[in-house]
């Protein structure tokens, strides 16, 4: 059966995936950014989000490629798709359709949780948002029935890995240790009950930029 | 002037430094021991712990050795020093004497902080336990006087190391990333307000059991 992954979730030395603050401006939060430069340092990283060649080959570069190979469809929390909160508004006078322009990087169908319905969005490229509102189980279903025998990636934010990890569905937890401090934030390891009983630490592995740890369902 | 320095605090991947429920039977808190196995593994840990020879000599026996070399002084808070709370009190019709036996291995003096006032203890093989009631910077000015041209060492627990970091008081703060998940406990990055933005992170060094973070005062 195909597997749940978080890929590459870039946590700061003192714990936080994501600033304070996300907002529009700040879709990271404030300072958020910090956490993923060592992304832009690889060859995958560079072209994939800014569209340039050059950047490294190495372990941080294959940690990259890796969320993006066998992958047939997304998660997301509400928050990862877009700054708008509660009904869905305008931004600037327009429908909003994600952070990634008219062909975003995933290629495939992305299933964002969501309190509030609204109609698919198909993007350019092979993307297409779907908006789930009967949770995660539900997004977790529809999610595999589009990958097939591919994997299913987890994006975030925070509080999407965090209710999937409490509910034990995921099968590969792949954080990336960012060289940064952001001192406020949000918390990936943040009331967890004892959900991590269920996971084991497989490995941690020194990149050039980020120290990557995996952890997997025992 | 001598350094007020943490070396070797070992935080787990979920940013524990400390076990749940500490107490005499767990002095590092449920699932703490985990945290320092990565100590047990290098030379100098295994000769000053257990009184082993063997053991690693590379990264991480640096970082263990680092933490005994050119330091005058020890502060550390009383719940590091033992599980009595409140009130002194015996512990099993004895007075408590600290976890480390007749000869603790500290040889010099260590600055104890405590709510209540207690005669000095002197210890074989040049450490005397003094406790300290009138706060963290007489406990520092103390120190500095008996540690000389000599480093101070920060034990813990970690609500005395963010006592100092909340106060700006350390200088050099290095935590050893120890490869497991303790789901609860003490955290180090916890309650710290805005003083993290004092400090840099300096380097990130993998180690054979441990990775290595450095944080300094700018």
């Amino acid at each position: 059966m195909s597997q749940l992954c978080v890929h590459a979730l870039s946590m700061s030395i003192d714990g936080y995936v994501a600033g304070p603050d996300q907002r529009l401006e700040h879709p990271l939060g404030v300072g958020g950014e910090r956490l993923h430069e060592w992304v832009l340092e690889t060859h995958t990283g560079r072209e994939m989000i800014i569209g340039e060649s050059g950047g490294t080959t190495g372990v941080d570069d294959a940690v990259i490629a890796a969320g993006f190979e066998n992958i047939g469809a997304t998660i997301m929390g509400r928050n990862m798709f877009g700054p708008v909160r509660g009904p869905w508004a305008p931004v600037a006078g327009e429908e909003w359709r994600g952070w990634w322009g008219d062909e975003p990087v995933y290629h495939h169908p992305v299933f964002v949780l969501t309190h509030h319905a609204h109609d698919p969005i198909v993007m350019e490229g092979g993307t297409t948002f779907h908006f789930v509102t009967d949770g995660i189980e539900s997004a977790l279903d529809q999610a595999r029935s589009a990958a097939g025998t591919k994997d299913i990636r987890l994006g975030g934010g925070a509080e999407t890995v965090r209710e999937y990890v409490r509910a034990g569905l995921v099968d590969d937890l792949r954080i990336a240790i960012s060289p940064t401090l952001l001192g406020a934030g949000e918390r990936l390891f943040d009331d967890l009950g004892d959900a991590l009983d269920r996971y084991e630490l497989a490995s941690v592995t020194p990149g050039e930029g980020a120290t990557h740890v995996r952890i997997t369902r025992r």
